[in-house]
């Protein structure tokens, strides 16, 4: 399973936004739910070897998380007031602190807690920090089907963050010699491993 | 100049459209918004060296082009919703055919006319023809500061698109063994020529 935890700095844990002022409202939903984009949908169709985490530490209720599981997803749509209306939906739910993700719609759990909620979930795989300023993606082993992949928002990190980050990552990477917004991030690290899963005649057997 | 082409076969020319539904109302314009996010944007920046073409197929004021300039663009902001205002208010705008692009906005252009309208402004470079089936751009040489790529919708090209595209491009490249959305497209195609034109002591000197 590939996974991608990004972390909203700013990004509110509850649904009053206004899904006219996104950007404005959401301290900056709108930059995560591009990431949810990128790492779940192809063309025509869903990445079910996927999830994707969005780590919301804006007050006021924040820590918590949301998680859109390629696997059990419907109905997502690529436009980003889609996108805002389902995290809407589903951050008005409640989840009791401790008890790990709820689901709340088909594919779309939602967990109060923050990274800690992450790393409780996230199981096996090994972890990468994306970092502008780690090493070259391109140069680095990677199993393609299995890994968590660990992207900051438009802020970037903060310390504590990085620490803790630095701690649990195996490994610093980056996509390139330019700093990318999040979703593109996300697009280069999955063609990446697509590159590397997939052959010329035609997808793995890996899930 | 890197200039990026998106077809949008079913794009709407004209301003009305719903900002609370743009998949729904305008042909699918948001596909092609997307391309303009991942085209010119990258963190906390524009590219200053790149220009997306959005070509606009769809009735009833089709064809028209809305051309996004790096060098000249203000205020251009990464989220759906702001780029779908800025093309709103640009479509509103009166462009006189045969006239080629009237600045209607910093950096924003509009032209009547479909692709013939943005042949006649490319001025050199060599076109790539970006699809599926082409063959992988990583191991092809290109000018990484100057070229012309042409980008299908969510739909692709029609015969005839892909007829006037395959007898004006050089080549035809894939980004990867998936098919991708647009804006994916767009920034793997950035990513690669990004790596190819900065070197790690700092950007190149090209524009």
């Amino acid at each position: 399973m590939r996974r991608f935890v990004v972390i909203g700095q700013r990004a509110r844990g509850s649904p009053d936004f206004l899904l006219g002022d996104v950007p404005g409202t959401s301290g900056r939903l709108d930059v995560l739910l591009r990431c949810v984009r990128a790492g779940l949908l192809v063309s025509h169709g869903l990445r079910r070897d996927t999830v994707v985490y969005l780590v919301l530490l804006g007050a006021p209720e924040a820590p918590r998380v949301l998680r859109f599981d390629g696997a059990a997803a419907k109905y997502l749509r690529p436009d980003e007031r889609s996108m805002a209306v389902t995290a809407q939906k589903a951050l008005a739910m409640e989840a009791p602190a401790g008890e790990g993700f709820v689901t709340v719609r088909p594919g779309v759990g939602l967990a109060s807690g923050g990274l800690d909620a992450v790393l409780g979930d996230l199981g096996p795989g090994e972890r990468v920090l994306l970092d502008e300023g780690g090493e070259d993606l391109r140069g680095v082993e990677l199993d393609p089907n299995d890994g968590v992949f660990f992207v900051g928002d438009h802020i970037g990190f903060d310390d504590a963050t990085r620490g803790l980050l630095a701690r649990c990552c195996a490994k610093r990477l980056s996509v390139g010699p330019l700093s990318l917004q999040s979703d593109d991030v996300v697009a280069i690290v999955a063609n990446e491993l697509d590159r590397r899963s997939l052959t010329t005649s035609g997808r793995s057997a890996a899930p």
